[in-house]
């Protein structure tokens, strides 16, 4: 009733996504809090790609914030915790927290703003059946 | 003497940085963020690359505010305009501009937050010979 | 005793890998093989992690060749199959096989031939508690 | 008239493409393939661009094989050298030389071979004003 509900999701961190300062490359995190969103979203009970294809409904970001605490390392197993904070009509904010699995130091916290669009990457309404569920989970 | 010393650097949009709604993915903004930096600082006359190796001074990104405004398209020519906003003994902030070359048009604008670490990512101060330097451009 | 031990491991693909062909680009199949490498030798009780920090020894990748059959698309859960082929003392060579997760159709194939080097990218010899064990896997 | 046409492309490396053996990590090798290939097209006349819009005519690669020699370094300005060694009605092969810019040392070379297909990803005819412009490339 008072905690968004959060999707959780884990990943290995790859060789390719580290840099030669010997961490993770700072642009990753950012493909990371894409992979906690479809993976919440996945949890509501929709897939990102059938909201593409059936819903011609993109959500394109607009407004990113990342901040950097700690650096994650080669192989180590991530977790991103995402919530879904606002909901309206053509727009959807996301918050992420990225920790190593089985601690709770965190290593990055951000949010995502997103617009919604069709196709034609023209900003369009969020089919009802998404508003439904997204604004019960923002509200949990 | 009012406005900041700009750094100017152009690049391709590669095919690698699209995605498949027909755009570039938005991280890969965040790597042409950092060639503006590298860039920016090449024409203050130095080099990232030196800053690391003989200085052993790395500048992680802290913090990562990014507002994206159009898309940008495969093969289009993209200018980034970086300046340095902030010069402290061990933060560093820069402020970036994404255009597609010969539009007045901004795709996305950005601000990142930088600490000065040295080769165990300990905080350290930055060489008195850089400091000179970025003050003077941050304060053009 | 006549077919190789063959590493196995899933991985979702994510939006970032897709280009505007609406397809997985073909590049990151070859971060995909290097996942696959490491979950082998996972399998076979080693992590590359270690072996790099506490053995100084590092495979770089010197030959590399993929044919690629079928697209990849997004949201498709992934299954590579990764066998270690050859096991030289400084030379190994492993083998791949990418599949959509519960079907036969082969996605992509490859091979990579890997150099054995020390912290400097001097050739080095395999410390031998992996020659024995990867031998045994490349003749299982 | 024995020597085929050669694309030279020069590109910067960025802090991304290194990884934490310090060089550049091996598949953005085969992106930067891609970006030789481009820029032999457009020496040729061709945007691959247009050849997509206009001409519903993609190049997926079917084949790549890569021999790496010599590691690429953060902030290199590398060389690559293009060629097309083949062409057929609805194939293509390409070979790519890569150089740090200013030395003869050769890093890494490769082939690439590609399938000519249309927007549903059929195998379809390479349009006759590129196989004209492209068998004389490969010839010249």
């Amino acid at each position: 009733m008072s905690k968004p509900a959060t999707g959780e999701v884990k990943l290995r961190v790859r060789y390719a996504e580290t840099d030669q300062m010997g961490v993770v490359y700072h642009s990753n995190f950012v493909i990371w809090f894409e992979v906690g969103r479809v993976e919440l979203m996945r949890q509501l009970g929709f897939r990102y790609r059938d909201m593409e294809k059936n819903d011609k409904c993109h959500i394109p970001v607009a407004d990113l914030h990342v901040r950097y605490k700690e650096p994650a390392y080669y192989d180590d197993e991530i977790v991103i915790r995402t919530r879904l904070t606002d909901v309206h009509r053509s727009l959807l904010r996301f918050r992420y927290q990225v920790f190593r699995a089985g601690e709770e130091l965190l290593l990055a916290e951000a949010e995502t703003t997103h617009l919604v669009v069709d196709d034609q990457l023209k900003r369009r309404s969020l089919p009802e059946k998404y508003v439904a569920a997204f604004k019960q989970a923002s509200q949990e």
